[in-house]
C-alpha cells in the first residue's frame, strides 16, 4: 500500500487538518467528535443541513459545507458510519431556530446512528427531519445496506436543498423538495480497480487485467456482474441503460446528468464517458439540461465512475443554479 | 491497460466532444486542428491569452478556458505537442485587437511550436508576446527539456494572467506580469505510481511495490531520486525544501500554496499533504495568503502530487481574487 499518508489510524485527522488549514473563510473543524460546520452556524431562522458517512469518499461530505449547501458534515473512519454523539453535537451546532435537516445515505450503520442522533435532538427540543437516499440501483440489498444504496445523487440532495435552505424555505418544504430530488434520481457505477483502506492495507477486492465490475458499490460492494473491459460506449450503456428504465426517464424529460469520478479516474476519462452518457440520452429524447463532471462522491483511490441522472422540474433547477460557495462546489460567490 | 475510452487514437478527440457537449455556455470546440475557445472570443479590446501542450494534464489547459482565464487551448496528442498552425488558428480566433499572450510550458516541442506560431501570427499583423514557464526545481535539463521544466505554476500564470487582461491591461502589462509570476514561483513533483499513455498500453517507468520518485516530471520524466515511501511529512519535506531554498523564499514572505495531484490521487491524501505543507511553511516564517487544492496539472492516471509555491506580490493577490469561469475554476461568476 502507498499512499499520502502518515499513519493509517491519522489519516482522517490529518484530512481535516489539512481542510481546516485551507479554508477558515468557509468552514471550522472540531475535533473528538470529527465535525466540519460552516463558518457562521448556526445561520438564524434557516434550516440546518447536515449530511455524514464514512470518510474516504472526498469531497463528500465535508467539501460540501459552507453556503448554499450543508451547514455540517461528520466524518467516520474511513468507510465507517459516524457516532449518534457525532450526529447529535452537528445538529446542535447547526441548529438556526427553524429545525435541522439529516440527509442520510443508506447504509444501516448510517441509518441506525442518524435515527438515534434524530431522537436525541428531539429530546433537546430540536425539530429534525430526514431524509434518505437510495439511487444505486446496480442491487437491491447490499453489503451494508437492506434495500438500495444512497450514492451520487446525495451530492444533488446536498446542493438543490441547500439552496432552498438558504432561501429561508422552511424544514417541511426544504425535506419535501430532498425527498423529491432523491425519488427522481437514479444511479450506478463500475469500477476498473478496486481501492485500499489505510487501516486494511489491502485491495477491497481482486479485478483480473481486462475486467470491469459494473454496478459497484463505493464501498466496492459487489455489483451486478464482471465482464472484459469494452469501450466506453459500451460501459455507458451498461450504466445508462438500467438508470432510464429503472425511473423511467422518458422522451422529454429534462435532466440533470452528474459523471461522477471515483476518485482515481482522470478527468480526460471522464469526459469520454459523458460524451457517451449525452448521446444515449439523446437517442432517449432526454434534454441534458444541466450537468456536474468530476471526482465529487468517491471511493479512495478507485478508478472507475458512476453516472446519477436525475429529472428535473423548475424548483429543483432554480435551486441547482442558486450561488454555492464550498471548498469542492462554487458557483455566484 | 484498462482505461474509459473508445480506442487510443479517439481519445483526445472524445474527451474534447464531451467538454463541448458539457460547456456550450463556456466554450466551443474547432476539430482538425483541435482548439477550444473561449465561446465569446475574440473578446475586442482585450489581450487574447492562449497556451497548449500535449493531452493528458486535464484539466489544463481545456478545462481553464472562461471568462477570466484563456481565450484558447490548443490540445496535442496525449504528452505530444500541438501544431504551430493550431496555435496560429487560435491566435487568430482570439485576437481582439490588443494582441495575444502565448503561455508556453519549458517543452522542446512546446517551445518550438509555439515560436514558429508567433511568426505566422506576426506576419499577419497580430502582435505576440510569449511568456516561459519554467518553475520545477526538480531537475535542470530533462528528457523534453533544456532548461527547468514548466509545471504548476502554469495553473497560477493562466489564472493570474487571465485576470488583468479581463481587466484591460495591455500586451505588455499582461506579458510582464505574467512573467512575474513565473519568476516567483517555485515547484517539485513526487510519484507513487507511473501512468500509461494510451498509444503506448504500458507504464510510463516502474517504480517498486514501497518506492515513490521525489522530481517526477509531468510525462513520468526522470526526478532526482527514489527511495523507499515514508509518512506523508517527510514527502512534503522531500518537495519543500528545494522548492524553499530555490528562490529563496524568505520569512515574512507571502505565498499561495497550490496542493496539486497528479490525476490518480485522492482529496484525502491532498489534504493530508496540505496540512504538512503549512506545517512547513510555517517553520519557514511563510504566510500562506492564498491556497489551491486539487487535481489541475496532472498526468493521467499517475498517483502523486506536486506543490508549488507562488511569492504573492499586491497585483498577483488581486489578480489571484478575480471572478473566473471556466469549466475547471469558478468564482464570482
Amino acid at each position: 500500500m502507498k499512499k499520502l499518508i502518515n499513519a493509517p489510524d491519522a489519516v482522517v485527522a490529518d484530512s481535516l487538518r489539512g481542510m481546516e488549514a485551507a479554508h477558515p473563510d468557509l468552514i471550522r473543524v472540531q475535533y473528538g467528535p470529527n465535525i466540519v460546520i460552516r463558518k457562521d452556524a448556526p445561520v438564524s431562522g434557516k434550516v440546518g443541513i447536515i449530511s455524514g458517512g464514512g470518510s474516504g469518499h472526498e469531497p463528500m461530505h465535508g467539501g460540501f459545507v459552507g453556503m448554499g449547501m450543508l451547514d455540517a458534515a461528520c466524518p467516520g473512519e474511513v468507510f465507517t458510519s459516524p457516532t449518534p454523539d457525532q450526529m447529535q453535537e452537528a445538529t446542535k451546532a447547526v441548529d438556526g431556530g427553524a429545525g435541522v435537516l439529516h440527509i442520510v445515505k443508506n447504509y444501516t450503520g448510517d441509518v441506525m446512528n442518524f435515527d438515534m442522533a434524530a431522537e436525541l435532538a428531539k429530546s433537546e427540543d430540536i425539530e429534525v427531519e430526514s431524509v434518505l437516499t437510495n439511487d444505486d440501483v446496480a442491487v437491491e440489498d447490499s453489503l451494508y445496506t437492506a434495500g438500495r444504496r444512497g450514492v451520487g445523487v446525495t451530492v444533488l440532495v446536498e446542493k438543490i436543498a441547500g439552496g432552498a435552505a438558504e432561501d429561508r424555505k422552511s424544514l417541511r418544504e426544504v425535506a419535501e423538495l430532498a425527498t423529491r430530488v432523491n425519488a427522481n434520481g437514479r444511479s450506478m457505477g463500475m469500477a476498473l480497480t478496486p481501492c485500499i483502506t489505510p487501516a486494511s492495507g489491502s485491495p477491497s477486492f481482486e479485478l483480473g487485467d481486462d475486467e470491469v465490475e459494473i454496478g459497484i458499490g463505493i464501498h466496492g460492494e459487489p455489483g451486478r456482474f464482471r465482464e472484459k473491459i469494452g469501450p466506453a460506449s459500451q460501459i455507458a450503456e451498461r450504466l445508462m441503460t438500467p438508470i432510464v428504465e429503472d425511473l423511467p426517464f422518458n422522451s422529454g424529460d429534462k435532466v440533470l446528468v452528474f459523471m461522477n469520478g471515483m476518485g482515481g479516474t482522470p478527468l480526460i476519462e471522464l469526459y469520454v464517458m459523458y460524451d457517451e452518457v449525452a448521446k444515449i440520452a439523446q437517442e432517449h429524447g432526454l434534454s441534458i439540461e444541466r450537468n456536474l463532471i468530476g471526482n465529487f462522491i468517491t471511493s479512495l483511490e478507485m478508478q472507475g465512475c458512476s453516472i446519477t441522472l436525475l429529472k428535473l422540474d423548475d424548483e429543483m433547477t432554480h435551486y441547482w443554479d442558486a450561488p454555492v460557495h464550498t471548498p469542492a462546489l462554487r458557483k455566484g460567490a
